[in-house]
């Protein structure tokens, strides 16, 4: 008898994604709605709504959610989020109590890396780290065959490495942490430099992939910085594999990795840096409400 | 019936260290010995003699080794190593055929990391990063209960994360690493100087503890550095503690440990930042030689 599917939800501050994952990490049924923000509740309901309808005619096992929110695994809270208003709800418990399931939560961009690991660029390796290079920039880690989590909930904040000591001010008010200089923001900030106040990134990543020598040029500048903080990551955790993705990365793809590697090269150490594969992500935006899935079946397994 | 004790073996540039190790990390017997380095053979046979020294009149289950090298926890080979000649040995399956014993093996620093934990600063934690300045950064890490070594072994070169790109040139070749900010011989820099050629980093913590204005200050500002990467690595893991210990890092303690405080709560995230504990390492010089009898433990445990 096959395992029944489970159903992964990534919560994103415009849209959510919902859809019935099976056990090996395949779509079988999706919905995608905008995330209404405007209250706490008014995100809870629009959850709730979008699991019932997402759930109909599935016999499913488990429930799994992406959040943008920092996590207290022990206790299954939302402590704190960006981007949506859910800060200290007692998000699994809930979640267990209005649908009757299973339920596993985790950030947005573990989720991710979850998904590509189960099913995308990183699948069957035991070792890898995930940069999620979106609005800011994102991550996780998969270490010796497992979601690392940190202490409580709240590792894995891969953006948030210093590489540049007194640099640019940091989403999070820090300074000269690698989303100080890889994030798509900076990107942003490059196109309206060369292009104009209404330009943006995107036009820049596309004028980059046209070889305007000026585009080029920014982008290879924030693969370098981005290389900067992947070498420290192959030096930390000698992983099989670096996974590039997030909406920026993504698109950017090879005009960030080449640069990348290159500085990964003069900074790295070996063997570290001579084994691992630094490559895009495959799963786009699907990766989070796979991850997601995986995480219903973590939570599955979990209650025995 | 009490276990049976193991033995430890710290095996440094200039002199090794061997204990008859309890279970519980406490020394029972102990020698000290100059390093041979004159050749590959004749560090190996100094191992051998100073393992059959401290064995005599023990009745021990298992052998352990911390060696300044690369291993290859797979094959048990020394792949590389710095300051002795060690490279490209069968050094476990070598020292199991020579002794008898269940042999385990890791990098030095690891093993102080894992002294550490058993019997020093992070006793009963479960996510720990240590940092040993001395000539070197090096740095070893506890996740979720266990010592983090890698896809093969090489991993947690914590010394070598970027925080300065483009910064001073680190012992590795590359540039801005931890090392080259925060490494006993940039306080030998300062000390020079300050006071002349005949000048160290020992006069430098000397003066600074006696109060002197610019040895407190070059302290400090290497404490600063420090805490860059104390943040960043409290963003990556969640850890409960940070332990700092080594030459150095010891002999200057709170001189490095206030200011690194100071960045740290500038630079990290909550609640990460807020719940570590940044402390000095408690077991000095014998660090190393407990957790390579911790580790003889592990591979007594592994061969069942």
């Amino acid at each position: 008898m096959k395992a029944l599917p489970v159903i992964g939800v990534d919560v994103g501050g415009t849209k959510t994604l919902a859809a019935v994952v099976s056990r090996e990490g395949e779509i079988e049924a999706k919905v995608v709605q905008p995330t209404d923000i405007s209250s706490q509740e008014a995100v809870l309901a629009g959850l709730d709504a979008i699991v019932d309808e997402v759930r109909a005619g599935h016999d499913v096992a488990a429930l799994g959610f992406g959040i943008p929110s920092r996590i207290d695994q022990k206790t299954g809270r939302a402590v704190a989020s960006v981007n949506i208003p859910l800060a200290g709800v007692d998000f699994r418990d809930r979640m267990r109590d209005r649908h009757g399931l299973p339920v596993g939560i985790d950030n947005d961009a573990n989720a991710a890396t979850i998904g590509e690991w189960h099913a995308g660029a990183a699948k069957g390796a035991r070792y890898v780290v995930m940069l999620t290079l979106g609005t800011g920039v994102g991550g996780g880690l998969i270490l010796d065959g497992k979601p690392y989590r940190g202490a409580t909930g709240s590792g894995a904040e891969l953006g948030h490495i210093v590489i540049g000591m007194g640099g640019p001010l940091c989403g999070c008010g820090g300074h000269g942490h690698l989303e100080s200089y890889a994030a798509g923001r900076v990107a942003d900030e490059a196109a309206r430099a060369f292009y104009g106040d209404a330009s943006d990134g995107r036009e820049l990543v596309a004028k980059a992939h046209d070889g305007e020598a000026d585009a080029v040029a920014a982008l290879a500048e924030i693969g370098g910085r981005l290389g900067a903080g992947i070498a420290s990551f192959v030096n930390v955790f000698e992983p099989e594999l670096v996974v590039v993705g997030g909406g920026f990365g993504s698109a950017a793809g090879e005009l960030l990795l080449g640069p990348a590697r290159e500085v990964l090269a003069a900074e790295g150490l070996s063997p570290a840096k001579d084994a691992v594969r630094v490559v895009p992500a495959q799963l786009g935006f699907y990766a989070g409400v796979i991850g997601a899935g995986m995480i219903a079946v973590e939570a599955l397994e979990a209650e025995g």
